[in-house]
């Protein structure tokens, strides 16, 4: 099996803006990449492809794979699925809460497929055994897409429930995540720079400086 | 063992005022908690206690019992916990998304501690083998409390894992994982009343009427 990526760093997240500047955002995206890649090679992935428009040099201690496609990420993922030949765990760079255990436990799954969706409809991580027949549609309720072309494939299909999973972080409230459940160089980064704030309701984001 | 659910229907979920009126959201709290026992009776756990300011004659027909406590939720808990004399399941009325599945996995844990985190800090679920030496502490960053509380009692602590728990229902968003993932009662209501609406960033609400 391998692991695919999509990874873009110019202008990332932009609902983040509130909280950090560009180059901050810049910054930050690396580092949960870092720790999704980290996670994966602890899980025994070796095959670690990073799907981007092109080959990023900041990131060539990584040891991992580059595949240059300018498509969009529908197509560009599509594109791979139909030439990679075993296995494809799709996980998005920015899921820093992911743990080894997590991976392991997906990829040693019976089902054809496994989705883990994300909040509000998304699909974070979606494993496949056999790609060549499948397709992908990453925008709108994804998650709901998903579900049905696997339905259609007649592909069994595992939903895999998880917290730490369904944590994309795109806003500044899914910052406060990482604070609590967080770890490695995304934590660490996050940590210098917001501290909690509780009261009744849901915890709340402050920024230190 | 037994549960034990805290519950307060007057005006509560004031944060889905945006959405609901106050009726709407006193019904909804009701089916929420519906939803809740069914899970529970289904995962085998006979005894239920609501633990309320008075007693609801409109739950009558659920064979729940009543512990009345005009006290706040720590001190009522608190109280409650004192006189049990058996493991303890405390779970949130506003966990739609619960599955039997997950309580009895919940139940039949090893640890002394099981606590399921919930959004921003939150503790949804907390099961407690041996609650006499126990205290809860809810407001505020109450996941990190019972983290704290559970060390400092030298209580063998899991933490447990999952979106479907961890989502409790507290802003309208929060309606979007109950009609992408939901089921029962609570799934049912909230679909007459709204529909998702699909871009590229995370699903949003729309009111149906």
């Amino acid at each position: 099996m391998r692991a695919v990526i999509p990874y873009k760093q110019e202008n990332a997240k932009s609902r983040l803006s509130p909280v950090l500047s560009r180059t901050e955002r810049e910054e930050f995206v690396e580092l949960m990449l870092r720790d999704v890649v980290c996670s994966l090679r602890e899980a025994g992935v070796k095959d670690i492809d990073i799907l981007a428009t092109f080959k990023y040099s900041s990131l060539s201690d990584l040891d991992v794979n580059f595949v240059i496609d300018p498509a969009d990420l529908n197509e560009s993922i599509n594109k791979y699925l139909k030439k990679v030949n075993q296995p494809v765990l799709i996980i998005m760079a920015d899921l820093p809460l992911t743990r080894p255990e997590k991976i392991n436990d997906i990829i040693n799954s019976e089902e054809d497929v496994v989705i883990v969706p994300g909040k509000g409809g998304g699909t974070n991580i979606l494993f496949i055994k056999e790609p060549a027949g499948f397709s992908v549609c990453y925008y709108g309720m994804s998650f709901r897409n998903h579900c049905s072309i696997a339905k259609y494939l007649n592909c069994s299909l595992r939903i895999y429930d998880s917290f730490l999973l369904s944590t994309d972080i795109d806003e500044p409230n899914d910052i406060v995540e990482i604070l609590l459940h967080g770890h490695g160089l995304s934590f660490e980064y996050v940590q210098n720079k917001f501290e909690l704030e509780s009261g009744r309701a849901r915890v709340k984001l402050n920024c230190l400086h």
